[in-house]
């Protein structure tokens, strides 16, 4: 049975002495004959109101059908308001929601906010000790719930529709974020041997954790591989369609942690590996999340000046994961860093200066940063971002070769997140982050979590499809054992120990 | 798959590094493999604790698992407490609550209790109407819940058990009483063309309707046939297993309405009737339900004097629907009333008196009666009887005619309720309410609305049989056409018109 829409309209034939069959019963025998479906559930929440809607204008209805066996989590008279769901992307540090309206699949209107729990800790792991404490994971779980609620009340505001036309949302996050929202206590995530209190959250009643919507509104929570796999993963793939492809893809979303799947229609292998801080904001003494006036990309001329773009076109007060990417290939490809990443004095002269002792490259002169200091990367920030991109491409090394495919088999490399529409490939590969690709392999895929979230929102058929991705998936433990540490200490020169491997680097 | 019992005990494997799946889906696991199912769904509620429950002790663990697909709605370490279920037999005058050892079938306890709704009226049609004014349905609903709720809680702590060890509950009452439990708008119950908001209500969350309970506890609410034959009718089937039967049976619950079921395990076909008030307490002067010191048995000696047994021995106070039948039968056979169940003045001399000016027969004189006055039945009463007698026969022989079989043919009858404890057959066939069964044919059945709502909580799987029991009845409406009035006519003489068809009244 493939939906192409949560909404199903039907009409019920209005009762009569020769066909007395409840109110209720014959609703669900059109949804039947509509679906071709013999099981169906009514949310219990439609049953009180059902009769009166019945009888207060057309017989026909709009009903919200979600799951498998189907359940109706919205019942709605034919009215000018729209049938609207929500597409969540659970961040550990952004949330974004997408209101769109379920009939035409158009999107009402977007809101992206700071995760609410950042003041209980930026970072997860902070998070997770807190739930652990004495009603920290009630105050945790009411820190995201009301942000969610209220961003989606300013939402629905904006799209002049009530609270109770919210019939079904679908929420993908990281293991973690996914039990903050859900309500379920963390504390076996993060201890031997990381497991989740459950894979396969479902379908949940909105009105269980706390959601504000249509008393019969459900959520779909993507499910997660394991506590270091999550549902963005899972909804990600879910948008690239890597699953159902011929051709073997790679799907990596970097943050503190890099994420990686590779795999076609025939089998999906993922793994998950510490990428090291240095991709993130607020590692380089620079360093900052993306936002105005932050360095997303740097180039050096033949003259060896270098030259930075902001974003917005502000003046600059940082420099973003990109940035540090471009900048180190720039300090390579104009001699300022040898092979092992560190900095040659003789070559950088007066651009030199020292920060805490060890010394740093001076991109942006005080006289144009917008905080009157110097914006300069230290030998420590590149120390960092070699171990970063030793990783990363060691990460891929590994699992390439764990299922014996090379490099030169993938057909698309999609990269996802702000990462990955700023990353500048030929950066990334000129410093030996990523391997030798051709730049046509390389997909940014923008925000796919809350992309694929959003596909299934508007056919909800593909919950079968979303489970089945994550029955499908081979998780590969990334052993630190000798092997790895023998492919990380190669990775660990500019671009690779083996320059071969490497030919369109100049 | 037959469950024996709602409990099922399964060892949760441990996790491991080499298997670290989630807890929740370890368990749903373990569930499915001793289940043999393919699905199953664990109610959200269990997820929150249930990662310390798997730690706190033995990987032992007691499930309730209920419902088709199956659904997890209890979850209990191996303690001494046992896991609880209560059946519920929703009455519109009395509710009676039985409290019921899941694992063993032990019955805990019960408690049979005035529908609390009684404060609104005593009869179902003044709470439809007050449920039809402002808040008057969520007031209705109040009564009966938090009756059920205080009830519950009497028999659980007698039973030394708190109220999260309670995870099933069964119900079964009359369409009405089902909707206002449900708080579902009864509206249209007693509107042409009489439509329930739904007939088949199913599983629902006990949370939902403010049954306290186990957050994860489900109720199975008894389907109904339409308006006027309830889930009260259902798990009477159920119970006397005429469903399955290779004979056929009858199974009549009498009240102000005569419900009967006909059939066998091929066919069933069911249909209810006003029997009149007759046969209920209150309608007689003396009148009266079922309690102590109310006459449930009258016999006249062959010297004609009048004798009768009180419930308890008590002095007597009233009289209650099987005494007024062998009281009438009594009279008939003593010559004191004639064919048409007039009371002959000559043969009842100084046993006459006045009531509200029509004669009445004196039963028991005010020297004897606990009020301190005479215990009288009126000719009004008389003829009211009549009418009922005639009416219950008139019912018995549309249905048994229009299915086209003869009473001959009727294995068993099953009479259920009070009524069918306390009844005379002798003088119910005297009277020529019931055809002229050998008695051996009658069996008391009790309250069958429990005893079936019972049967389904120790074994769950029987919802797929009273669902089945449920589709399978052909209701047939009683037209009250001329037909129907000339039989009733006929019925109308004592025992009948046609003699010959009561061969064993003298």
């Amino acid at each position: 049975m493939a939906l192409p829409s949560p909404v199903i309209s039907v009409v019920v034939p209005p009762p009569s002495l020769s066909d007395n069959t409840g109110d209720a019963d014959r609703l669900a025998a059109a949804l039947r004959r509509t679906l071709d479906t013999f099981t169906l559930e009514i949310d219990f929440s439609l049953l009180p109101p059902l009769s009166s809607l019945l009888r207060s204008g057309t017989p026909r209805m709009r009903c919200v059908v979600v799951g498998d066996p189907p359940v109706v989590c919205g019942l709605f008279a034919e009215t000018e308001f729209p049938v609207v769901g929500a597409a969540v992307d659970l961040g550990t540090t952004r949330i974004v929601l997408r209101l769109v309206n379920l009939e035409t699949g158009e999107t009402l209107g977007e809101r992206p906010f700071d995760n609410p729990q950042a003041t209980v800790g930026p970072d997860i792991l902070t998070r997770l000790h807190h739930a652990d404490t004495e009603g920290g994971l009630d105050h945790l779980h009411r820190l995201v719930i009301e942000g969610v609620n209220h961003q989606l009340d300013i939402l629905c505001r904006s799209a002049n529709i009530g609270p109770g036309h919210l019939s079904f949302l679908t929420v993908a996050g990281n293991t973690a974020m996914t039990h903050l929202f859900l309500g379920l206590p963390p504390k076996h995530l993060f201890r031997e041997p990381y497991i989740p209190v459950t894979n396969r959250p479902g379908l949940v009643n909105a009105r269980d954790i706390g959601i504000t919507a249509s008393p019969a509104a459900k959520l779909y929570v993507f499910p997660n591989v394991g506590s270091y796999f999550g549902g963005d993963l899972i909804a990600g793939i879910l948008h690239t369609k890597m699953h159902e492809s011929e051709e073997l893809s790679l799907l990596v979303d970097i943050g503190t942690n890099a994420e990686v799947v590779l795999g076609d229609r025939d089998w999906l292998t993922a793994c998950a590996g510490a990428a090291g801080p240095a991709l993130e904001g607020g590692v380089t003494r620079m360093g900052a999340a993306a936002a105005p006036g932050v360095i997303d990309h740097v180039s050096v001329t033949p003259g060896g000046d270098f030259t930075y773009t902001t974003i917005g076109g502000e003046a600059p007060r940082g420099i973003c994961g990109s940035g540090v990417i471009d900048l180190a290939a720039a300090l390579f490809a104009a001699g300022k860093i040898d092979i092992r990443g560190k900095l040659v004095p003789e070559a950088c002269k007066d651009r030199l200066t020292t920060l805490s002792g060890v010394s740093a490259f001076i991109l942006v002169p005080a006289a144009e940063s917008a905080t009157g200091e110097a914006l300069a990367v230290s030998q420590a920030d590149l120390d960092s971002l070699i171990r970063s991109k030793a990783a990363m491409y060691t990460i891929l090394e590994t699992i390439t070769s764990t299922v014996g495919v090379t490099f030169d088999e993938i057909s698309t490399f999609h990269v996802a997140g702000t990462f990955g529409v700023f990353i500048d490939p030929e950066s990334a590969v000129t410093i030996g982050m990523i391997p030798d690709f051709p730049r046509s392999v390389f997909r940014p895929v923008g925000n796919s979590s809350l992309a694929g979230a959003t596909r299934l929102l508007k056919t909800p058929s593909l919950i079968k499809e979303a489970n089945r991705i994550r029955d499908r998936i081979t998780y590969l433990e990334l052993n630190v054992n000798q092997d790895f540490m023998n492919r990380f200490s190669a990775a660990k020169f500019l671009p690779h120990t083996d320059r071969k491997r490497f030919p369109s680097v100049g």
